[in-house]
């Protein structure tokens, strides 16, 4: 079945639903979101299940099965998007989805489990900066602590979820039960160079990394760029040139280790004044926790001893650790004999995004398929994905659904 | 005489009249301006000076000379300050000259040249984003095309000389005729550590450095900082830090060399996106032209490695250039001889940050004595100076004015 071009039309009527005229942008609970669900359970509906809006603003699309007792595949991927988003990210892996169930009616395949097709509410974090609403929602792990948070409007998330037709008092109700899960698997576009460097259409996510976010000061002296000798300088931006340079060092030594400084900011900031204070952030990712935790380590060594060796002071501060999660082996090994079907490599790579998936692992084994995209671009409107490599994803997703029944049947 | 205390006295006089309340700050022809000028011109009348404004803003008071063809010694500062400035930049070298005209004025003292005690109208260019207005005028380099600028409130310098009292339209009425001078000598606080740091209160300046300024910008790839191997990266604000370095390593090299990235902005700027876009801004100084030229080929050289080597784009682009100006020997050896007589040792040292005395020296010799403030600091509300080093500076421009008038007597 020749699904991708399908697929892509609807990812382009997705792309015409937003928040922002001329832009996609679709936040969580948002008017965009709303038609976009709309849309999305039509498609659903068409394809033979039955929809419900979850109390978290969850879609989901239930494919019934007639056996007493059979479990649930969950499928699917997010629909919000972040601000003047691409097309793909998120939206790929619920209309994929989709299509695989579309066919399984076409072809009038009985499968021994149900499926349930998600599109998770809010996987971006944009509009309350907190992510993963949705998949938290259904994994039991939602802080209600959350839900007195605002967004710019001032509009509180218990508001947002009120008025979006879901029920901040009932959040709970969300909650899947473990026992009755087969286990999630996600597609998603790489958002990364790796595919197309292995030309590779899909490849099999091993883990998804953990993350450490941090912020550190360096706290010198101002002062006149004309009179200050060097020798008597304090410079704040000199040390933090010398921790980015550190960073980057430690992360092209540590195999799989990504490390970033995304922001910096200059105080005074003027082009005459020598910088006395320079913030800077500190993002990194590794799919080992300890390799993680002692990348960190060191390189709190290194800003210390740049800080003690020109006089300054440093202030760093840890804002957030997210643990790494592994992918489910057993999943993962039935994709990866899936891909091998449908292309000759089998990658295998780490995510290095955060993904619905890593939440869901904490009640449900999950695998995850990356489907390549240009330039490893996302996040920004020249995203890109070939129609030739969602067809090969199409055929992989369906293969792997068919090769679980397989497996249930022999059970 | 023990000048100080009034010295002292008055600068908290002038530190009280402002634009803004609770700061210090009198920016080019303002309310706070006129009000100061006002004061200052009491003091001068006082000590015998008459006192006019020129069309240019400047307050000049005049203590004439009998005698025909007798010329004029020149001295003064600026009365004009930054934003939330602190007392003594500027003002100090004002206040200063008129408590030795008073001084000579109370002893009955006939010197065989005129003296003018010029408070320059803008020294800082905070209104209008250009500096010396006031010494431009004087030296007849005013460039008209200025006339057209606009401050913040969207009124033009003209209309601004004009709602002073001056006259746009007359400016060239304000120029000196170098014929008639004999030099001009400025007391300014240093702004820097260097006096401080020979445990002296005053020093001689050397001469003014010359200043390039400059912008590069380095263009990589923005990307996420969870799915772009750190082989695949093009990094612009690492590119950035090499350079920072890079300059200062230069710097601390080159003698007599101060250069300063003061400002850096980054984009997209996220702490979870790779910089795909550097800027900085570059700041070098030295008091010889040549050496400095030489260092901004040299870093440019650096800039355009770096780039190549990251695979980036580099955009460098130098905004201005202005030449070092030399203190005249024959003035600044009377003046040394001057500092010789009240403290032991005899600092020696350029100027990193621009003066009127800069401007002046396109028609006649300048001198400039530097009087140690605390720490460097300057441009800020924490600037001080001690009463005792102000009463050094009064010594010494006393004794030089004494000094000069013995050897035009010998004449």
């Amino acid at each position: 079945m020749n699904a991708a071009p399908k697929i892509m039309r609807r990812i382009e009527m997705l792309a015409k639903i937003s928040d922002e005229p001329g832009k996609i942008t679709r936040t969580f609970a948002s008017p965009g979101m709303r038609r976009a669900n709309e849309l999305t359970a039509q498609w659903m509906r068409e394809a033979g299940m039955t929809t419900r809006g979850d109390a978290a603003g969850n879609l989901i699309g239930r494919l019934a099965c007639g056996k007493p007792k059979a479990k649930t595949l969950l499928l699917g991927s997010h629909l919000d998007t972040v601000c003047d988003a691409g097309k793909f990210d998120g939206t790929l892996g619920v209309v994929l989805a989709i299509a695989c169930l579309e066919n399984l009616q076409q072809q009038n395949i009985k499968l021994p489990f149900a499926i349930e097709v998600i599109g998770f509410s809010d996987e971006e974090g944009v509009r309350f900066q907190t992510a993963f609403l949705g998949s938290k929602a259904l994994a039991g792990s939602f802080d209600r602590r959350d839900l007195k948070r605002k967004d710019l409007a001032g509009i509180s998330m218990a508001d947002a979820i009120k008025n979006f037709g879901g029920n901040p008092a009932q959040l709970k109700s969300a909650r899947l039960d473990p026992g009755k899960l087969l286990g999630y698997v996600e597609a998603h576009i790489e958002q990364g160079p790796v595919l197309e460097r292995e030309n590779s259409a899909v490849g099999i996510v091993t883990g998804i990394a953990g993350q450490t976010r941090a912020r550190l000061g360096f706290s010198g002296r101002a002062g006149h760029a004309g009179t200050v000798p060097m020798s008597l300088r304090r410079d704040a931006l000199c040390a933090a040139a010398e921790f980015v340079l550190a960073v980057e060092n430690l992360a092209r030594r540590t195999d799989g280790l990504v490390a970033t400084v995304g922001q910096v900011s200059v105080q005074p900031g003027a082009s005459n004044v020598i910088p006395g204070e320079a913030d800077l952030t500190l993002d990194l990712r590794h799919p080992s926790d300890s390799v993680r935790q002692r990348a960190q380590g060191q390189l709190e060594r290194t800003a210390v001893r740049i800080a003690a060796r020109r006089g300054l002071k440093l202030n760093p501060e840890t804002l957030s650790e997210t643990a790494a999660v592994a992918c489910s082996k057993e999943l993962s090994a039935q994709l990866a004999l899936s891909v091998g079907r449908f292309q000759k490599k089998i990658p295998q790579l780490p995510s290095g995004a955060g993904h619905d998936a890593a939440i869901l692992a904490g009640i449900t084994p999950v695998a995850m398929l990356f489907v390549r995209c240009k330039g490893g671009i996302s996040h920004h409107p020249d995203e890109s994905v070939k129609t030739e490599d969602v067809q090969v994803a199409f055929h992989v997703l369906n293969d792997f659904i068919l090769r679980l029944a397989q497996a249930h049947e022999h059970i």
